[in-house]
């Protein structure tokens, strides 16, 4: 997960650079959508993380439903 | 725009310091969400300022329909 | 669930009046915006369901983690 | 785009059925994807021509900005 974040901390400087460089509109858009893929693409990964281990063990004890009621608060504020 | 991608590269630092502390899943699924939120600010400036310059410039000159496809197309990749 | 998606078609057919009617494009890209919300918070009803009663029944069977990854792909068309 | 829409009524009075019969929610959800993402493509195809025809002629009559900036407001909207 480190790699790719720090990735995508290259690739939004690289953004900055084509700024200053005055670069086309529409290449600038392609490179933030690129960005925004690959931090949705960590998103899930925490989340899937987040389920398999967290989530699971508030299962396992039996407290279950605040734990998916809380993931599903952050899930809609990651989606929109 | 450049202050603000700054402010982005200093959220992904930020969500990266999280996880080497192995901070809650769902505190880093919140930072992940203000990221995104803040990128799609910047991808939204982006293609208002390319509808305001380049796209407007391609309309005068009769050549407005290639330039809001090519838009269009980035902008389908945008919202994803 | 059942009053929503009734909602969401009648919200449909409202679409197809307006542009039946010529409607300014703008309003009835409000209304297509309306009725996606509405998809989602169904879709986010029925992914909490799904976490509180299969999801949740597979991780009590140990078998939680295909359960997961099963949930997993789903979201990511989802939230697209 | 009435045939789209139309479609659309049709795939959410499934979605409505799926429910009834009690249908696996893995199975729901992909169905809200897809409504979801015609939904989408109806959404583009009226922006499309929003801007090859209104935005358009506010341009040409020296009043593009206005124009711009509200259908910026209103993508913004679209694309949560």
């Amino acid at each position: 997960m480190q790699n790719r974040l720090s990735r995508i901390g290259g690739q939004v400087r690289g953004i900055q650079k084509m700024i200053d460089e005055d670069r086309y509109c529409v290449d600038i858009l392609v490179q933030l959508s690129a960005v925004q893929s690959a931090l949705k693409n960590v998103g899930y990964s925490v989340t899937e993380r987040h389920m398999k281990h967290c989530v699971t063990d508030a299962i396992e004890k039996g407290e279950g439903s605040d734990s998916i009621e809380e993931l599903m608060t952050v899930l809609k504020q990651f989606s929109k």
